[in-house]
């Protein structure tokens, strides 16, 4: 299936780093859903570096809506977004071609395309092929929020300065588009930019973690066996580069529990089945069963760092050492967030419509 | 997609717990692959539970390959293997009906079925479901095994126990079928043992972890966005029961490493590039880069516990007390190894039919 | 995809001609539809041989429902029904192996599996396999039925001997399953058969038509392009063994008509607007229109004649004779019946599921 | 799956007859496939209008290449082509709308979108949609004539005009590009070119026939079942605005002939089976046997048409007297022809990769 993902609702993806557009095609969504051109700026703006901790391409992501959209809303056609690339710069690849950048998908895209690859920034393997996929994402997560479906996602971790778990979901993913660094504390924040900043000071990069809650996706939605809630979600989670796990509920810490503390007790609430602790992360057998979706995804360090690296030509065959230069973010984790948001609103929006159809997300006229 | 995984190599699952018959049809796979029956065999019997730390259902596994085999070979037609259902009970369900078993798909079944769905034993959610993966996932394992890529899971850890990590790759599979828990260290084993036999004891149950190591991947193998190695490998792991983690190389770790500690230096040896570390598991970009694949997996505690919990019944909209009976695992993570084998076996000859084509898997007459 | 069919609702075949049992798998059909045996055996009792114009192969086609039924309904979960192979002959397809049998599979078997496909009585290619099609496709049927959405299917020609068209739909559906050879005349039925043992007699085979109308089908349903109602039913009818056409309405009439001619002129007929003539078969644009949907099916000749034919053998690569013995149907067309109805129930049950959600077809409790 | 077609390679379209833009991802294209942007304009010019037959609407078809090519060759990813929309007006939509064009999609449209769909032009709906499969068709067509692998497509029929059959293949296919009217008599083609001015000056529109041929396919290429080639054909073929019939080798045919007559009697040919009919036009058991594939296509005549039409409006529920004006072509069996070439290209390639690999129709560095 390629560059698509999706049964109900699917986007397909194009471009390259240094191609002229970068786009994405959503098809199947409900027709009659708002478009707002600043939903979209707005979630490509969280994408965008920040001044003292990304890289220095500057990127304004000017995009267009090019179909699918008429008189404000969804008609129900393929939705396509084209991002130009406006920075980019093309004239030093040439001279690293063959050295496979530790990390990054050099040899592995020379192994699968026998040289035929975009090799300039990445190619099609670039960071920035998310921008069009937020941008998709954004119409997902507008139509999701109108049916009360709201997706945030903290940035949990950078390096071993953690964030303060999920409390007050609403009013925390409320908060979230203003955060700073995408963290709820304010004083682990200013510890992560101090954290990446002295990374990058040292040619280094860092790691970190998101955490994505979703509050009020329905209970019965997912398969039971091969399209899990949780296999759509980690399917796409771990399609944004650099994603590495993925991990519902209680996660890695279900190894060392319990099935007593593990177990999500429950209670009725005001008529509704709810749990008293939400260990399984919202899913059950595969499925929702009504409580927040709650999952974490750890975010490898960028692999692009200014530090000598032992690695090989794999066109000459021969050992060699790589020096980077160029314009490299010191942590991507904290852009990667609208990412996430955007992913797991696609993701949602192919299980709801596979649930309850085409037109669910949509409005009657 | 519901019940099938794949693209171009596919399997579906059908059956319920208490039904007469469960059984899977593998469709895709190269014609001319010996099929054994006693390889499947023994998958199926790894995958029962053992004297001491399992349920007291005992299932023979009697199954027959019904479609798909000519002459002890593949025919590339639909390959179909049935288990019968032996041990089944089928008179206690109907007192239980609507009691909301904490952690497990009662109330997303209800949700998601209306009420139509076949509550014994689990129905559909149940882990019995794996027993005819496992069956067909031993024929996609041979047929990997004859092309050198070789699938090898130990149980990393259960509960607070660890296995040692994997040192000599090739020693070390070799030795799991009939390593003690499906761990490498022998002390381990019987510190596992004991601690599923005390949970036990205490109406309790243990969670644990699973690592995989693949051999003998070719290089070029994966897709670079939506169906990346991770993401069609970590779409079946979480289709599995009880999993809800699935990391690859370095997984969460990479979250507090600097991105010099996490790039695999590479270094040229006997002609082929190859990673000196393999924190990234194996996969660049979503592609294979020819070291092991490396993953891991978190079995989260069986559900089924014999203590008391907290639930409601679904039915009648009342709170309730529930007091499990019957036969249950205290672990389920030693008996998901032989399901992590049959998965993964099915996603890598699902990529490798797309790269190589449907042929790839065979033997030519 | 190969041996699944569909996307919201799906149907995986698996068997061969001489195995000891075949079977289709359907999933994702709403929960709460009731499942009537003899509904599954009037089907296929349609679609056995009839006395005097069908081989002497006797299948009692005994089928078993193994998942997906519970307490007489359908569960949400994958649906299997398995039907006996009775009565099959082992003994003489050594004999033959190598010689293509002109307008079979044989050849074109051995150029994609190598010389390890089943060629026992064609294998997965024989038309038997269509028996668990019927077998699924009458549990499809049923469920449409209870949206008021009505198929059936007639002969509409045996060789040059024509049916006459449909007139009164609804009427004419309900004589259907009653009718001799499947046809709404008597007379033209009585011709067919006579024209059928003629050929029989000669050592010959006889092609024919079919058209098949469907009754109460929204407007609003199928995709715009490449899922068009014509191009997802195109590819199920395509599938049956034998079809070699497909047209929708006036079909491969309106290369004579013109526009003036071949467009359907609108009026409201108690508030709904509906087609004064119904040239475009109920389909405009690929999307349902609600007038009844019509299309017709070219079912070629039996292959299987007892003339000497001039062939070859593959294995050996000369020229041979081939003159067939055994059991074979002088024409099929009327057997294909049952069939167009279940693949073309199973067709609009993943339309209609992918438009109105999974629960669409199903009751609620 | 909406608007992608395909598995191992597919192809996405977006955009609408009146937006600014429209175009086509194609992905899984093998890499180092050579892209001439001549080729493309070829294909793009056969479907443009001719001046005295067709449409006034004038589209230059300005495309560009976006991504997915890189020094020349297909780089083996998503390879998107963009075609501007020049020759858009946008004033007159608005007083028709409501009004059902007899023969178009409008009313399925509104059924099926709420009225939220683009109703200008038709839309996505509109012929024009073809323009950019059309373009990445042609990336398909030269892949698969490096391999030997030619398609040509004739104007069979324009109403009761008929064209003459296929003779030398590989000579008929060789003048098709110059051909006038698409067809292979000149005497034939100043008919049709007669009739359908003569139809124009009426205000009426004719229909036609397609016959395509392939020539280079090999044998063992298709899936028994579901994925048959005649299904795929279909399927993609059905999805061409316009198109309500689809036939394989002696088609409707078929119906009176007997086996005797319709079974292809096989010789050795220098080695190789050959057929020495092909009535079953080049696929047996929906596996290609190594004889051309030859299929025909049939096109209604364009529903737009000047004389008054009896309708409705939709939108207020009342009978309407419809009279066109604008721009519409009097017939488009003729520019069906690159699309048909195009859809059997891109079916074929998505074919071939998944019997031999991602990499077959590229080149090896």
């Amino acid at each position: 299936m390629k560059n698509t993902f999706g049964n109900s609702v699917t986007v397909t993806l194009f471009g390259e780093s240094h191609g002229s557009e970068i786009g994405a095609v959503l098809c199947g969504m409900a027709p009659g859903i708002p478009v707002d051109e600043a939903d979209i700026a707005a979630a490509l703006a969280r994408r965008r570096p920040t001044a003292d901790t990304g890289t220095a391409r500057r990127e304004p992501d000017r995009f267009r809506v090019v179909s699918g959209v008429f008189q404000g809303r969804t008609t129900g056609a393929p939705l396509c977004i084209i991002i130009q690339n406006d920075n980019t710069r093309r004239n030093d690849y040439d001279s690293w071609r063959g050295l496979a950048r530790p990390g990054h998908a050099d040899y592995t895209a020379y192994m699968k395309y026998h040289g035929f690859e975009d090799y300039r920034g990445g190619g099609q393997f670039s960071g920035r092929m998310t921008a069009p996929l937020v941008a998709v994402g954004a119409v997902a997560v507008r139509a999701l929020a109108a049916k009360g479906i709201v997706i945030g996602t903290h940035v949990a971790a950078v390096g071993n300065v953690k964030d303060r778990p999920f409390e007050d979901l609403a009013a925390d993913i409320a908060a979230l588009p203003t955060a700073p660094m995408g963290m709820l504390d304010e004083v682990a924040a200013e510890q992560a930019r101090v954290l990446i900043k002295s990374a990058a000071a040292a040619g280094d990069s860092v790691g970190g973690m998101l955490e994505t809650a979703v509050v009020g996706l329905p209970a019965g939605v997912g398969e039971p066996f091969f399209d899990s809630v949780e296999s759509v979600l980690s399917h796409i989670l771990f399609s944004i580069p650099a994603v590495k796990g993925v991990s519902f509920g209680a996660g890695f810490d279900f190894v060392t529990l319990r099935g007593s503390q593990a177990n999500d007790a429950m209670r009725m609430q005001n008529g509704t089945p709810i749990a008293l602790t939400n260990k399984n992360g919202g899913v059950c057998g595969g499925i929702s069963n009504g409580m927040p979706l709650l999952f974490r995804v750890a975010v490898k360090p960028t692999p692009s760092i200014y530090k000598p690296q032992q690695t090989v030509n794999f066109l000459t065959g021969e050992n060699a050492t790589l020096q980077l230069t160029g314009r490299h973010d010191p942590a991507v984790v904290h852009r990667a967030r609208p990412v996430a948001d955007a992913v797991t609103a696609l993701a949602l929006c192919d299980l709801l419509a596979l649930r309850y159809g085409t037109d669910y997300l949509g409005e009657k006229t």
